[in-house]
C-alpha cells in the first residue's frame, strides 16, 4: 500500500473524531433562556465576521490563483492553493462553530461543579484541534496522491494556501479581539466602574466574540498553517536529498500520523484535579510527547531506519515542551517575574510597563538557545548520513505532530473565557460563577503557554521553509559572501530584519485607533441609552460588534499587502540573493520580537491578576490602576502583533519558495 | 611624505581646536554664588562618577589586556588596545570636564540673550567633538607609524579599547542617567507636584549629573568607538582585496582628516535664528556634509582615483542626513506621528504606550531601506573595480566623518539641559529662564536627532566589521548554505538575533530598579528632614547621586559579560562559522531593536512636551497624566537600552574579529 494512504486514513481518523466531539458538545445541555440569548449574540457576532472575512481573503485569494495559472505547474498549484486555503478555513469554521455552542453548555453544566465543566470545555476545544490535523493531513494526502510526488513543489500551493488564510485570521481576529477589549476595558472598568463581562456594557458581546475570532479561529489558522508548512517543508527537502528515496517522503507523514494517535490518546490524560491549572496542561501535553516518542521510536525502529531520524523527532518533541515550560516559568501567574511587574506597579503605570517590558525581552534567550539546540540536536543525528537540513524538517515535523493536542488545549481558552461571560451576564449563581472563575483562569493560562508553542513552531517551520528556499533555488552554488551576491544578501538581511517591526506597528496602531472607536461607542451609548447604566434598557451591542468588525477588516489591508508584497518586490528586484537574505534577517528578527511582545503582555496581564488577588493593595487600590494600565499595553502586545507575526513570516516565507522560479528567471538586479 | 602624517597633522588640528574652545569657555563668566554652588555639585557629582567607573573599566581593561598578550602578535595588540582605551577615555573625561563648566557660563550669559548662550554652549560642545576625532586619528596614525601596516590587523587591538569603554560608559551612564531622571520624576512631579529641576527634589542634582554621564560622556564614548571601529574596518578590508595599494589605506584616513576640516567650517553655520531649532541642526550637519563632499571629490580627483570612491563616501553622507531627517520627521516636536500619540494619551496611558510603541515600530522601515540603499550604491559604484566590500568600508568612513559635528550638537544638549537647571535652581530672573528654556527644548530636538546617526553609524560600521571578520577567518571558502557548517550558521543567528533583547532587558530593569530606590530615597528624606519641601531645608543631593552611582556601576556587570563572553563562547564551542552567523543575526536585530526603542521612547516624550504646550487640555489634564506615564516608559527605551546597543554590537564584533585566529585554532565542534 502507498505511503499517503495511512495519512489519508489518520487524516479521515482525526475528522471523525472531531465530528464525535462536536456532536457529543452539541447534544449537552444549553442553559436558560438568557444564557441562549446571550449565546446566540455571540454566535452570531462570530459568525457574521468570519463570514465578512471570508469575502475579504476571497478577493485575495482569486487574484493570486488567477497569478499562480502563469507559474510553471500553474494548474496544478492553483489547485493545491485552494485546496490549503479551503482545508484551513474549514477548520476555522468548524472550530469556531463548535466553540461559540461549547460556550453556553460549559456554562450550565458548570452547575455539577468543575469536572463536568472542564471535560465539556476540553471536548468542545478539541473539535478545533483534531479538525486542523485531520483536513491537513487528508488534503495532503490526497494532493500527493493525484498530483505524484515527482511534482512535490506544488504542495507549496497548498502550504500557500494555509498561509495566506492565516494572515488574514490572525491579523483580522487579533486587530478584533483587543479593539473590543481594551475598549470594552477603557470605558467600562476605568471610567464606569463596572466589572468584567457586566451586561451593562455595550462593548461585552464584542469582546466575547473576540475571543472566538481571535483565540479560536486565529490561533487554529495559524498552528494549522504552521503544521501544513513544515509538512511540505520537510518533504521538499527530503526531495532535494540527494539519495532521496520514498522513505524519506512517508516518514514525516508518518510521524504527523503518529501524533493523531498520541494526541487521541493524551485526550485521556487532560483532566484537573485541584486547582492546578499548569498541572493539567503539563498532563496533556506530556503524555502526547511521550506517548508520541514511544510510537515514533517504533516507527523508526520497524522501518528499519537509522535512529538518528528518531532522535531528530524527538528533539522537536522535547522543543514542545520546554516551549511550554519556559513561558509558564515567566508569565504564569504568581511566578518570580510576575510578582517583580506586580511589585514595580506601586511605582505607578510607568514603571510596570518598563519591568513588564523587561521581562518580556528577558524571555527570548531561552527559546533562542533551546531552539538552537534542537536544530543543533536534529543536525548532528542526521550528519552521518549526509542529509543536509533533513533533521531540521523532521524535527520541526516532530514538534508539530502536537498540534491536535496544543490545539485542543489553546480552543478551551475562549471556550472558558466565554463561559464566563455568559454566567456572568446572565447573573447566574456564585458557585456557578466560582466554577466558571476557576475555568477561565486555567483558559488564561493554556491561551499563553500555547501561544510560546505557535511561535516556536513558526519559527522552526520557517526555518525548515528557509531550507527549502535554498534548496529550491540552489544556494549551494553561492561560493563566496563576499562579491555582488554578499552585498545583496546583506541589503535583504536589513530588510527582513525591519519587516516585523513596521508589520507590528501597523497591528499595534489598528488596536489603538479601533479600541478608541469603541470608547467613544460605549461612551455614546451611555449617554445616550436612558437607564443604561441602571441595567433598566439594554445597551445596542450589535453596534458595537460591528465597529469591530469592520475595523479590523479596515485594518488588515496594509499589513497584508507588506506581507505579501515585500517578497515579490524584493524578489524581482533584487534576485533570489536578497530574498533568501530577507529570510535569514526576518526570521530571527520576527521569533524574537514575537516573544518579547507575547510575553512582556502576558506577564502584564497576569500581574494585574496577581493585585487582583490582594497583594499590593488588591483591587482598586494605585498598584492596581497602574497594573491594568500595564495589562492595556500587553493587550495588543500579546494578542495582535505578537501572534500575527507568526503568520507573517510564514507567508513571506512560502511566497518566496513558490515564485522562486520567476524570481530566477526575471530579477532587475 | 607618508600618508599617516597628514592624518596626524588633522589629529592634532582638532585637539588643538578642542583646547582652544575649552579655553574659551572656561573664560567666560561663571554667575553668582549660588549658580556656582549648584554648578559645582553636578561637576563633582559627574566627575566621581566618571573616576568610579574608570575604576570598574581598569579591572575588565587589565585582564583583557593580559589574555591578549597570549594572541599572535599580543605585544602590540595589547599597546593598541590600551591606547584605544585610553583615548576614548580622554575624550569622554575633556568633553564631560567642560561640559560641567559650559552649563554654569551658559546659564550666566543667558541674560544676554539667545544667541550669545546658544554659541556659549556649541562651543563647550564642540570640545567634545573635536577632541573625538582628534584622539582618534592621532592614536590611530602612531598606531599605523609605529607598528606598520602589514600588520594592520593589530588595529582591532585600538577598536576594542574604543568599544570596551563605550560598553561602560553607554549602559553605565544610560543606567545612571534614567535612574535619576525616572526617580526624580516620580516623587517630584507625580507626588509631590514639584516642577523640573526644583531645588527642594533631592534627586534633582544626581538628575543634572545623569545628563553629564549619559547623554555627554556615553555618547561621546559611543561615537568616538564607531569613529575608531569604522576606520579600522575599513583599513582591514582595503588590507583584504587582493590587489591593495597604498592609497586604499590612505584612502578612508584622508576622508576622515577632510572630516576635521568640514567640522570645523561647519561651526561657522551652526547658529539659531528664532525659534526653529531643527533649522539651526540641519544647517550645522547640511554645511558640513556639503563642505566634506566637495572635498571629498577634489581629494578623488586630486589622487585620480576613480570616482567610484567618491561616490561611496558620499552616500555614506547622504545617509546621515536622511537619517537625521527620518527622526525628525516622526519624533520631531509637533510631527504627525507625535500629535497621535498625544491624541492617543485622551484614552489613558495604556492607549499613549500603545501608540508610542507603533510609531516607535514605524520608524524603523526607512533607517532599513536607506541603509540598504547606502549600501548597494556604494557597493555598485566600487564593482567595477572588484574591490569586495571596501564600497560599504568606505561609505561608512563618509558617514562617521562627520563625527565633530554630530557629538558638537549633541554635547549642546547635556549643556542646555543643566544651564536650564541652573537657571532653575539658582532662581534666576524669568527672561534668563525662557532663554535657557528655549536652548533646554533646541537641545532636545539635537540629542534625540544624533540618536539616530549614533544608531545608523553602529549599525554600518558593524557591518563593516563583519565584513572584515569575514574577510579574517576567510569566509569565501564556504562554499555551501548546506552541510555542518550551515546549520552551525543558522544556529549562530538565532542567538544572535536573540543577545540584544536579552541586554536590553537587563538595561531596563536596572533603571526600573535603582529608580525605585531613588524614589524610596526621595520619600524618606520628604519625610525626615523638617522644612525640606517647605523650601527651609536643603536636601541631601549627595546621597541621591551616590545611590545612582552605585546603582548604575552593579547593573553593570551582567550586561558587560553578556556582550563580551557571548562571542567567546559561542567561538570556542561552535566555531568561526556560528560566530559569522552570531555577527549577522544580532547587526540587524539590534539596529531596528535600537531604532524601535529610541524612537519610541522620544515620540512619547515628544508627545507629552506637545500636550503641556496646551494642546488636548494641556499640563494637570487627564492626558497630561497619561503621556506622563509613556514618557516614563519611553526614558529607558531611549536613554539606556536603545543607545547601549550601538556599543554592544560593536563590542561583539571587534572581540570576534581580536580573537578569530583562537576561534580558527580551538573549536569544540
Amino acid at each position: 500500500m502507498e505511503f499517503y494512504y495511512y495519512t489519508l486514513f489518520a487524516g479521515i481518523i482525526a475528522i471523525i473524531y472531531a465530528l464525535f466531539a462536536a456532536y457529543i458538545t452539541l447534544k449537552k445541555e444549553e442553559g436558560n433562556k438568557k444564557m441562549q440569548e446571550i449565546a446566540s449574540a455571540i454566535k452570531a457576532g462570530s459568525a457574521a465576521y468570519l463570514n465578512r472575512q471570508l469575502k475579504t481573503i476571497a478577493i485575495f485569494a482569486v487574484i493570486l490563483a488567477i497569478l499562480f495559472l502563469f507559474l510553471p505547474n500553474g494548474y496544478e498549484i492553483t489547485i493545491a492553493f485552494l485546496t490549503g486555503a479551503i482545508a484551513s478555513y474549514l477548520t476555522a469554521y468548524l472550530g469556531m462553530n463548535v466553540a461559540v455552542r461549547a460556550n453556553v453548555r460549559t456554562a450550565k453544566i458548570a452547575e455539577k461543579g468543575t469536572n463536568a465543566a472542564f471535560k465539556t470545555a476540553i471536548i468542545g476545544g478539541s473539535v478545533t484541534g483534531f479538525a486542523a490535523v485531520g483536513f491537513g493531513l487528508i488534503g495532503l494526502s490526497l494532493l500527493i496522491m493525484y498530483l505524484t510526488i515527482s511534482k512535490v513543489e506544488i504542495l507549496i500551493g497548498f502550504g500557500f494556501g494555509a498561509s495566506l488564510v492565516s494572515l488574514f485570521a490572525r491579523v483580522g481576529g487579533g486587530i478584533y479581539t483587543k479593539a473590543a477589549d481594551v475598549g470594552a476595558d477603557l470605558v467600562g472598568k476605568t471610567e464606569l466602574n463596572l466589572p468584567e463581562d457586566d451586561p451593562r456594557n455595550p462593548a461585552v458581546i464584542a469582546d466575547n466574540v473576540g475571543d472566538n475570532v481571535g483565540d479560536c479561529a486565529g490561533m487554529s489558522a495559524d498552528v494549522f498553517e504552521s503544521y501544513a508548512v513544515t509538512l511540505v517543508a520537510a518533504l521538499l527537502i527530503a526531495y532535494g536529498i540527494s539519495h532521496a528515496s520514498v522513505i524519506n517522503f512517508a516518514y514525516p507523514l508518518y510521524v504527523a500520523s503518529i501524533g493523531v494517535i498520541s494526541s487521541l490518546l493524551a485526550l485521556l490524560f487532560i483532566n484537573v484535579k485541584g486547582e492546578d491549572a499548569t498541572l493539567a496542561i503539563y498532563k496533556g501535553i506530556g503524555s502526547a510527547v511521550i506517548i508520541a516518542a514511544v510510537l515514533d521510536f517504533a516507527l523508526t525502529w520497524y522501518l528499519s531506519l537509522p535512529l538518528a531520524y528518531f532522535y531528530s523527532v524527538l528533539s522537536g518533541l522535547v522543543l514542545a515542551i520546554l516551549l511550554f515550560w519556559i513561558t509558564d516559568y515567566y508569565t504564569g501567574s504568581g511566578k518570580k517575574a510576575v510578582v517583580k511587574v506586580a511589585d514595580a506597579a506601586k511605582g505607578g503605570g510607568g514603571t510596570d510597563v518598563i519591568m513588564g517590558l523587561a521581562v518580556g525581552l528577558r524571555t527570548t534567550w531561552f527559546p533562542a538557545v533551546v531552539i538552537a539546540i534542537a536544530i543543533l540536536a536534529s543536525y548532528l543525528t542526521t550528519k552521518v548520513y549526509n542529509m543536509g537540513l533533513y533533521g531540521i524538517g523532521i524535527a520541526a515535523v516532530g514538534m508539530l505532530s502536537l498540534t491536535a493536542t496544543i490545539l485542543t488545549i489553546d480552543s478551551f481558552g475562549p471556550i472558558t473565557d466565554n463561559a464566563g461571560g455568559i454566567a456572568e451576564m446572565a447573573g447566574l449563581q456564585e458557585n456557578v460563577r466560582k466554577v466558571t472563575d476557576k475555568l477561565d483562569a486555567i483558559g488564561n493560562t493554556t491561551k499563553a503557554t500555547t501561544k510560546g508553542f505557535a511561535i516556536g513552531g513558526a519559527a522552526l517551520s520557517a526555518t525548515a521553509l528557509f531550507a527549502a528556499f535554498a534548496n529550491r533555488v540552489g544556494f549551494s552554488s553561492i561560493n563566496a559572501l563576499f562579491g555582488y551576491h554578499s552585498t545583496i544578501l546583506i541589503i535583504g538581511i536589513f530588510i527582513g530584519a525591519m519587516i516585523p517591526f513596521i508589520f507590528s506597528s501597523f497591528l499595534m496602531e489598528a488596536v489603538g485607533k479601533a479600541a478608541n472607536l469603541m470608547v467613544e461607542e460605549v461612551r455614546r451609548q451611555v449617554k445616550t441609552i436612558k437607564g443604561l447604566l441602571q441595567g433598566k434598557a439594554k445597551p445596542d451591542y450589535a453596534r458595537a460588534v460591528d465597529i469591530a468588525t469592520v475595523n479590523a477588516l479596515k485594518s488588515l489591508v496594509i499589513p497584508e499587502l507588506i506581507a505579501i508584497l515585500t517578497p515579490i518586490v524584493i524578489g524581482l528586484l533584487l534576485g533570489k540573493e536578497a530574498l533568501g537574505g530577507l529570510l535569514v534577517g526576518m526570521i530571527p528578527s520576527s521569533f524574537m520580537l514575537a516573544l518579547f511582545m507575547a510575553n512582556s503582555g502576558a506577564t502584564m496581564d497576569n500581574a494585574k491578576k496577581y493585585i487582583e488577588e490582594g497583594h499590593f493593595g488588591g483591587k482598586g487600590s494605585d498598584a492596581h490602576k497602574a497594573a491594568v494600565i500595564g495589562d492595556t499595553v500587553g493587550d495588543p502586545l500579546k494578542d495582535t502583533a505578537g501572534p500575527a507575526l507568526n503568520s507573517m513570516i510564514k507567508v513571506v516565507s512560502t511566497i518566496s519558495i513558490l515564485l522562486a522560479p520567476v524570481f530566477i528567471a526575471y530579477t532587475l538586479l
